[in-house]
């Protein structure tokens, strides 16, 4: 039997469909083909030594001994520069304006490749509180509508640079989809006086089915409408509309429970191709009572065809208990070592 | 200069990155690896005398002699299906709904490798008359919200299937994207008094800059804000709402449309992976002065990426009216024959 379920926070349909009978470990891929990702590439504009290749740097952090452990730098190929109008202008019957934003590369280690997954915590701990530092700089220049942090890892989530690194793009207006979840999370708001993703975040976590991790300050599951095969949200419990309020305890559970979901799902499907985003209220919405910021991680294991591009609604094989439950199963999945970090997920 | 453009229709914003400076021809890729289809594969379910392989079928167009055109068979592995309750159901705080619905193939023809784009006109003519006739049956019921047509062409665009063939699937529920939708095109009418659609189709008729092909009944144009290199929208140029409208001499301009703008795409850019979409109103808005029916187009050239997700801005490192003069250029590109149809289109 099939299955449509609703987003309950943009009421957006996502349909299940078991009928192919696709089963979790059907996602699972032999993880050979990255296993020979060396520590060092001499063609990697990231890579420590390599900086000629590199756009300036915005800012770095020190490790030990001169090295530095994080950095960021301007996009070589920007689609926003700070240098544009800010006005849009008729074109005809149509809108349009230049094209003000910003595009910046986080670069998460000097290593090529030592990925979220398989660091170590403090190195964890440093890529967040970069997001966090360059984020709150970022917000306090009122043009800039929405910060957007995102994450994509291997060819089909859209990067081929294989060194661990995040972007930063910041733009001018805020884009239909903010606003929609906006408006949606304040109607729900209005409506029953409280914030739908915490009531999200209570009910996950008395229910239990779908939680994959969880310590003091964040709960991480897969969502009662997830769109993709083990789409996790790592949400925190405390009420929160903008990243940049969280706490220096908040950030060091945060990189806790990255690493263990990253490092889960690398363990679990072998290193899957991924997107994550840190989702976060807009510029006018930050220190609202209705919205709430969480990490959305989307692997990249199936293909949005026609229906998905026509109708906006999501065809998922996979329920997502189940995948919660290959999650939390005890076995080590297809690459030997044990997965980082604890499992207190699905108890 | 990067840019940024709004789609009139939607609303939704679209960042043209020129920086990367890659041009209409950096997507043609060499069509020698399709060029291997045979006319007759003995493992296709829909080649001609592999009825075995196949689902019941629903109708069929016959041509002379006992052969068939075209053939509409039930999905062997339906997301949807008509058995399912249509009541919505709460599950702890959530919504959740049983799978009701409808999934259909449409097979195109009994040939293995006689896709649209070099397809005869009679031949594409029995695709249309097909859409159109099973899309007039399901519409009837009241309890189908939306019949969706659309295909998916490739391995990119979500199917491993050569064999040409498109879908239909109903839904029992009005997709959020397909509310927004006609939400957006009834607050232009209720503000201007007249349809969106009418207006870019008329704007683009005068401005020429992105059309592509034009008949007596249809413009074919790669929209102001296209989401993606080579997009091209099909709009018939008399207000429809609902695509069930469409007259007889309407249906022979459309085959001819489609025809020319697929075949074009094929020659130029190398018989490229794609998935159109008949976007048509939903049951309640069928027959509605606002929204306005058309066949949209995009090629799978470029992956949406973390950015993408997050926002629902696309980032497209093409312009519009590039692509509309690369279509319309006067060389036949990666392939040799000459595109099939008329080129009415940038005059």
């Amino acid at each position: 039997m099939n299955e449509i379920r609703q987003n309950k926070a943009t009421k957006q349909w996502v349909i299940y469909s078991t009928a192919r009978g696709a089963r979790p470990h059907d996602f699972t891929r032999c993880p050979a083909e990255r296993d020979a990702v060396p520590d060092h590439d001499p063609k990697c504009p990231f890579c420590a030594g390599n900086e000629a290749m590199l756009g300036p740097v915005i800012a770095e952090t020190a490790s030990g001994g001169g090295a530095w452990l994080t950095r960021i730098v301007a996009n070589k190929y920007p689609s926003l520069e700070t240098e544009a109008a800010k006005t849009r202008q008729s074109r005809g019957i149509y809108l349009a304006m230049e094209g003000y934003g910003r595009c910046e590369v986080i670069i998460e280690s000097p290593h090529h490749n030592r990925d979220i997954g398989v660091m170590s915590l403090p190195e964890v701990r440093a890529v967040v509180d970069t997001y966090h530092e360059r984020y709150v700089t970022l917000m306090r220049v009122h043009e800039n509508m929405l910060v957007l942090i995102f994450r994509n890892h291997g060819e089909r989530a859209g990067t081929s640079l294989m060194h661990p690194h995040s972007q930063l793009i910041v733009t001018g207006i805020v884009p239909s989809l903010v606003r929609e979840r906006e408006e949606c999370a304040q109607r729900h708001f209005d409506q029953w006086g409280r914030c739908v993703y915490c009531e999200i975040v209570e009910f996950e976590r008395s229910d239990r089915t779908r939680v994959v991790f969880e310590n003091a300050s964040f709960l991480a599951f897969v969502p009662f409408a997830a769109e993709v095969p083990f789409e996790v949200w790592i949400v925190p419990k405390r009420h929160e509309a903008d990243f940049g309020t969280v706490t220096d305890a908040e950030r060091a559970d945060l990189a806790e429970a990255m690493r263990d979901v990253l490092g889960r799902l690398r363990v679990k499907l072998g290193d899957p191709d991924y997107n994550y985003v840190i989702n976060t209220s807009s510029q006018y919405e930050s220190g609202e009572p209705h919205v709430h910021w969480y990490l959305q991680i989307r692997p990249r294991l199936v293909t949005a065809a026609g229906f998905e591009l026509g109708t906006g609604i999501s065809i998922n094989p996979s329920l997502p208990e189940e995948d919660a439950a290959f999650l939390n199963r005890a076995d080590s999945g297809p690459e030997s070592p044990a997965p980082p970090g604890g499992r207190l997920g699905g108890l």
